[in-house]
């Protein structure tokens, strides 16, 4: 098996193009919108387990974001292709950390990496235990095989 | 009774600073913020009447805008103190219009005009009737006394 | 030349999925983003007659939104793949004219239509002729053939 | 002097109350938002030593934010009041670092912890040293008298 079989099976890649409205007048994308675009690359993550996150909210489990951090190394552009690796850094019983690195397509550049803690809460706002269904699906691809 | 106390009854006014979020790399605020600004305006508005729109959501009532008219007369900056003054258009049993006039507090130059229509909806999404107190109450200020 | 080939010369079609950030409260898009897939819309009609928004602005043209017009027809929801058609509308020497049909893929329902004007101005703020070769490049497709 | 008094030379606070647009659909705040609320209270913080970033920026110091902390304790809500307490963390030649404790007015309630790491660029994206005067003037309430 290749490296590269092993990679996505741990990882996922979202590529879109950035947008006008994520510019600020520095002339570069607004730094909050890398945490938008880690959303993204979270929800296909999830997706490329099999699961959707819309589903897991409309079946009562809600993963809400309690801890980031973002390191910027460099500045994507409007009409940039982005691209957003996403992979599971842990699952615990009531939290999943994913980790992110967003680069740009054309050049390979590094923009920024980050990571997200989430716990997973009931509809109240209450911390609940994941399902265990659903805590097996995320982790199948968290190890090498 | 003086023209600004007529204006006081009939307007709300809302101001806040531009912020650096809002802007994008032509160096002005991106122009979908005015509709985030206009929904200031209304939220002030409503406050102005008594009410709460936090708390008609929570009663169960939902205004969702409907349609949009919006004219960009000149450019709001960021760092800019702006100014919304919201009034009450029109309202009908299941609709409500609202007008902005969105100026720069430092010169009062016009940045933007808009109205939106928004239609009374309960928590599934159908149209119902506003209840006729929040009616009452909306137009309390609508007609110069 | 079948119908849709027509179609195909005159607009430009953009896909892509909902954000969670895009959602509000109310469990749907915020009204304001619909702006925001407009031009998601604008910068793909654009690059679909040879040209790219982003080197255009480079070579001093900036296309600057005036006027909006946006009718909201049904709700666009998280992770729905939506379908921006953009055409233009008109093009005279200083501004053009968009128009926008926002569908949802899964089900072909109507979510909105938008309409912008736009005026060509430098990157001082002036309002500027557009180039010929630009405003040719445009119009290439807005004629039935 | 009381302590009161040295928070206020140390501290800048910002109060707004939360947008209607900065909810999502799990009810609360969506949480990138909490970075546009920092860059709030970092405006009002150098505003608060007799500067504005406005101006810095015309005169070509521009401050990009490179790393990111956030922790978030509670969910704002629609039409909250909240507060942004900003102080100075840290000062280096070409390095500034912020640290902000986001809570609700109403209760008192922690929202949000967070930090940010800007460098001082120029308009063309080089670091450069921060002009003396304003690194001077940023300190000026970082220590305790």
């Amino acid at each position: 098996m290749r490296p590269g079989e092993h990679m996505s099976e741990r990882e996922s890649v979202s590529e879109f193009r950035v947008r006008y409205a994520e510019t600020d007048q520095m002339g570069v994308v607004y730094h909050a919108n890398y945490l938008v675009w880690c959303e993204i690359g979270r929800t296909d993550f999830i997706r490329s387990r099999g699961m959707s996150y819309a589903e897991m909210e409309l079946g009562g489990i809600l993963l809400a974001v309690t801890d980031v951090t973002l390191r910027i190394h460099a500045s994507a552009r409007y009409d940039d292709v982005v691209r957003v690796a996403t992979r599971l850094a842990a699952v615990r019983s009531r939290a999943v950390e994913f980790a992110y690195e967003i680069t740009r397509v054309g050049d390979g550049a590094r923009i920024a990496s980050a990571t997200t803690m989430l716990v997973s809460i009931n509809p109240q706002g209450r911390p609940v235990a994941m399902d265990p269904g659903v805590r097996a699906l995320l982790e199948a691809g968290s190890v090498v095989g």
